[in-house]
């Protein structure tokens, strides 16, 4: 794990800047012989695509994702596959008048200090742009994920936008590709619609929080201490931009449990252990127990809104700054894909991990 | 960062198990000429030691540790530094009788379905017991900021356990070393105190939150991505055993926010830009601004209580389970000392990794 | 370090096959504000491109390298450069009737049997052509050690071809760049060609030696054990296609020598210590003495050529090869700017760890 | 891989100086349920250790290594294995007189200059000591690979020492663990032996080549470009101190080899494809055959010598340094079993590597 690339076994590195030429993703350490071609990753991308509803930015983005090694004849070869996908849609110009002013919230100011050179044009690397390479990524280890664990199913989706939040007695898993919102829960789609599009009137932005989920990940995933799943979980959904925290199972709530209350009870199923609960998100001592993987995020409200801020310029003048251009009034929306992908990759690096170091799982329950 | 590994420059792996014969870490990448002695580094495990006080685990661990290279005359050399903390009060037969039962919410069942073989004998490498290395090696951490980072201050405190939680308008930084729970609030201590042994004797335990801050921290640590301050930070809470939740400045909050409320906005100070506000917890786009680095994380309730729970066998067979021994009612007390020795090791990484990419920082701001 | 990647800090991933759509390097960790140009990086790409001199390969690349990322107005932002160099005179068809059979002395049994899938189209990931990534890499590495260590001269050089040696008692630094071997003896050269275009004419190839040297490194680069600097070197090389030896200073020559002869005596000069000797190759205990440092490595003969040789297909049948195509004679010519690309690109990463590690030397010699 | 760890996933990081309280290794990565003892372990490093016959140094070294961790009941858990070493016999009262010497040919005046402070006491890292981890290392990647790969076997033995080669003629394998030089020419030995004691009489001392083979290794072991099994060879080999060469199968003498010369043919055997000759070292493509594994490393001669070499002081002052002390005449026996534990561990780490990214071998030979 470095500073642009995550992943012990399967490794993505990412690349590239909102508005150069292109941006793209690395991966090494995908199996062998996996069907793979440049559409079903664009499926996964097409998601997240920006101006595709009026609740995203309207930057009109292909998206149009390339294959340039590691496939041929459309199998997988173990070697490195490089993704690219070109900027058409850049609209520079936009960006020209932040060349010398730091937008609040944002990058700016520490890029700036840490490199003296940024590309300024857009968010550079801390765009959320650079997210369309993860989930072009998170497409490969779907599909490899798809040979070496055929039930499992990961799935992403809104549980709060600044004052709405979901109601999980309503909770409706078909709902969820059905609205804008990735909400599971159709009837509430259109309160949020309103609710979002009166901030972005008043040239306001909102935080999200995202559900990412995974059922029928094998037991035995992860490893004690450093290698725990909780840990790459927690750092896959940590780099996404604009994510300020995370949490597995009752997470954060858990600091105001008994213990009673947080024993997930354990019972002897037909085919193996079964909980009574599922407190732990799935995970105990940083290994998978079978059940649910629940990871939650929250994205916090986009920094560029055309509300006037208080700011000041790279010759340390004061200045006040609207940020101008297509933005997304909520990020968090497009960051359901982009928490699925990260949590396929990270899956399917432990899962290769596991067979690397152990083979199958070791231990039997039972007579 | 590989399993049992954390850090990119300064690399810490933790080894061992609670029950064998010694635990410790190997700490690569501390630069030279660091003034070092296993003195220096027990005053840091003197904080997190158990049986100190009657709201920790009465097992009584000398937890003396030993400097075994690295370290000549008194002076780092540069070159790996061995710790080791031998166990001296095991007691394992009290664990002799779950050597074939799973505990609910511990890793024994994990680790059984993963390995096939398990330490029995406590937690192995899941128990807490596994943390003393880490405030080791964050003692060693900490020496090496005071060259490199003399302004440096970090410090940990309690912030939310059960049913209590911190009233901010009565922070005191000062109470912080002045009570059994890390709690920057004198007065409040004596109704947690009461509070936790009334779950102890009610044979329960209860969760924890901690925030841990580091003051006068250099603007510029952290990069992009995957190398985000906020990742590797959020990596380094969760790996704590028990940890569940991480997050950076509004953490979860975010969500619930407009960009408007959100946004830090920033003024020219006498010695360089200063914000309004600290909602970022010190980081923007996963690099150090210079004000405090906020981060918070929730420690699980102690999943070993005297409340029979019920579990199974190895066999499938069902049971209830006691877990006697001598265990934290809140096991998030002793978390404090770990979240500042993480803290304390990935700052020094980021800055030993700014070293080394960029020298000094590159930006100027002013005229 | 990982399968496809090579460095600590400044860190190169490989990605391409040979008759794929491109092939490049995604290069993370380049200090910020370095001057780059892709058409300072096809300076040295234009001193390995086949097709230049009838001593190589006719085939017509024009190499030409884009630059996808980590540069804005000129200089790297310290963000990952994406190099990519497409593929335009691929002939694929030339390789179409090797696709089931195995030619003796290339990887095509070994990726069979591995991966049970292989670009069959050339060599793939095996093919010479993944050097011109390496060397667009080392380009990179070089312009950053322009500003880091302004005296440092890298310089490749032929040593061996077949029986042709050089006669080190007229090396004449100055005739490397002037014939077509890189051969520090103008006068023998077109011996040399004579040599070899026999060989070619005989449907034969031949194997050489390289030798690659960095005058005015730094001392102080390096570490003990696994970091010593020989082994970054050594690794370095030996990851190049068809290297089978490498070698620092002495090398295996030192299994010959008397520790009486071996010893490069110390004595004070001007400038710091001097030695009566560069046995070492420049490098003691792996970290350079600021002596120049000087490493060989070996390249075995192209396994492609017109003379037949026994083999087997996939279905075991036996059948005999004869590689068509247009092959080196001897690959180990265009070698030389690989072996310098390497070289830079490891005394770059180990002057940022050092950097990093220590910040500036710590030892003085001298009153 | 770092500075002071080698492996991807069996990962030995070794610690400790030569006259410290202790070295070990730190081992993370290894398969669970392997059978391991102390004792299993003592048995490789008796093969190194010092002291028990007249060719190598008197130092009178136990060198009995200590379990402390991620071993229960008699078999590895999969957690990180601490190996401990202590240092019982250091007179390190032999060293006092080199504190300000920089001694010719060792690391003394590079580690001064780079770190400014060495534990001058004996070798310190690069001491020869540093290799009794390794071998204990190797120990338990021995173990694992009993269990693994059943019929391999690795064997290592020296080929050169100054003036003596080995007449491959007379080549018996028999005979390697049956004479002091692990020499398959046990008639030769007696003159290999009156050739060193010389060498030490004179106050010289003398390097080695040593070969370290290995049969019965599964093909399809490694990867191309970086993770070439070669390039890990070669950096295994040449990580151990004093090593300043390595070669595969025909290594440096490929430079001189034709292309016809060098093919090793293919054939159609019983089990699976056979080749004619073995030039490559059992490696294509940085993939293994399937064949023998071949790698050969130079041991330079030992630096510490009684006659007297020119060199300085700390403050610059000229000086004549005599290495007084109990030394190998010829360090490159004792590299022997060294050079045989990094093979295992390399060959673990491939295996375990392989296992993750592909499970079994994918490509099939045959009808």
């Amino acid at each position: 794990m470095s500073i642009n690339t995550f992943g012990h076994l399967f490794r993505v590195t990412t690349w590239g800047e909102s508005h150069g030429p292109a941006l793209g993703a690395t991966v090494d350490g995908c199996p062998p012989n996996v069907p793979l071609s440049a559409e079903a990753l664009q499926h996964w991308l097409d998601k997240r695509r920006p101006g595709v509803n009026k609740n995203t930015t309207q930057r009109q983005e292909a998206d149009a994702v390339r294959i340039l090694s590691g496939v041929f004849n459309g199998m997988t070869t173990g070697t490195p596959i490089q993704l690219m996908i070109e900027n058409t849609d850049q609209r520079s110009r936009d960006y020209g008048d932040i060349a010398h002013t730091f937008r609040p919230g944002h990058a700016d100011i520490t890029y700036h200090l840490k490199y003296g050179n940024r590309d300024y044009r857009g968010g550079g690397r801390s765009s959320a742009r650079e997210t369309a390479a993860r989930v072009a990524a998170g497409g490969i280890a779907r599909a490899a994920l798809d040979h070496l664990a055929p039930g499992l199913e990961i799935k992403g989706y809104m549980v709060a936008m600044g004052e709405m939040t979901l109601d999980r007695s309503r909770f409706d898993r078909d709902a969820i590709d059905r609205n804008d919102f990735w909400l599971p829960d159709a009837t509430s789609a259109p309160e949020w619609e309103a609710y979002l599009q009166k901030l972005r009137k008043n040239h306001d932005s909102v935080g999200a929080m995202i559900e990412v989920t995974a059922r029928g990940a094998p037991a035995g995933l992860g490893a004690p201490v450093y290698g725990k799943l909780d840990t790459d979980l927690a750092a896959a959904m940590m780099s996404i931009n604009a994510v300020k925290g995370v949490e597995i199972g009752e997470g954060m709530a858990a600091a105001g449990l008994t213990g009673t209350a947080n024993a997930d009870e354990i019972f002897m199923g037909e085919d193996g252990p079964e909980f009574s609960s599922n407190h732990s998100g799935g995970i105990l001592g940083g290994i998978s127990t079978g059940q649910e993987i629940v990871v939650r995020f929250a994205v916090k409200p986009t920094s560029s809104i055309l509300t006037p801020r208080r700011s000041i310029r790279t010759d340390g003048t004061a200045t006040e700054v609207i940020t101008k251009g297509r933005h997304d009034p909520c990020v968090g929306i497009r960051a359901v894909p982009v928490g699925e992908a990260m949590m396929a990759c990270v899956l399917l690096d432990h899962l290769l991990l596991h067979r690397g170091q152990i083979g199958e799982n070791q231990g039997h329950i039972g007579p």
